[in-house]
């Protein structure tokens, strides 16, 4: 499936959820190509001795656990605060108003991840999930997006690894 | 993998999420043996005819959009309110105090689908779950989840068909 075929399958939604923004509605995709979506990613980067992929709440959880599925490994995910049982480790990052928490469980042995998400607008979510990662004991070996909003954000320019299947500059 | 095996990467959580609740922790279950958890639940139903796994945000989304990898075959999302582009249906349900909205986005054709959730409790949220489908002109084939509270519902009672891998009486 080509960057042409997968992009058809993704719905622009102008002023959802608010005014001036346009929503890339991936779900089409995620119930017509799911399994072909899955080798695209398959593809994207060397899975050799990764031992989990790590999937950010809540539709970072879809692609993630798929993923996961179809490569025969282990899911984890990143919760917002308050939703994952004791004992875990947490992570604060700013928002366009405000600021959250995102919180993983304990890991106790070096373990390497890759992390999956759909979109990457300015990066925050996913830096906070990095560095959550980090503190929790766990090798970012990759980081894989859908979409990468690269207007929103310079992510190439900060010795931070992420691949993604679509890039909007 | 036999349901002995599967209970014991599912960590009872006393007081969570809050006093007097027990919370059974699925995490390690999803991140140590989800390729044999797949394979459970390929063999638990009648896959033949089913287009589609639908999952109930946000836990549900990662059983149900691993399966659904893992059968080649593809995934929507019940989601909560406000968080899917429209056009959407949705279902009001109760919660132990008060109540919430789901939604999930049109569909003209009639397809066959698969519920899938991680828990059922007092069962309000797999029942609205089932009414929304139904409104959205999908045959809901069968719903499977992971652990049934058996207890806190009289499922089996009501005419609709829900399987879970385990059930505590």
């Amino acid at each position: 499936m080509d960057k042409k075929e997968i992009e058809s399958y993704i719905i622009d939604t102008p002023d959802f959820p608010k005014p001036g923004v346009v929503f890339k509605d991936i779900f089409p995709l995620l119930r017509d190509k799911l399994p072909e979506l899955m080798d695209v990613f398959k593809n994207m980067t060397d899975w050799s001795d990764v031992d989990y992929i790590i999937g950010i709440e809540s539709r970072g959880f879809i692609l993630g656990s798929a993923l996961a599925a179809h490569l025969g490994i282990g899911f984890i995910p990143i919760r917002k605060k308050g939703k994952l049982p004791p004992p875990v480790i947490d992570e604060s990052y700013s928002l366009e108003y405000g600021s959250d928490v995102m919180e993983i469980q304990e890991n106790k042995e070096a373990k390497n991840i890759i992390i999956v998400d759909d979109v990457l607008a300015t990066g925050g979510t996913l830096r906070a999930a990095k560095n959550l990662c980090d503190k929790a004991n766990y090798n970012v070996k990759d980081s894989l997006v859908l979409i990468n909003l690269a207007f929103l954000n310079k992510f190439k320019q900060e010795g931070f690894p992420v691949k993604s299947v679509l890039e909007y500059d």
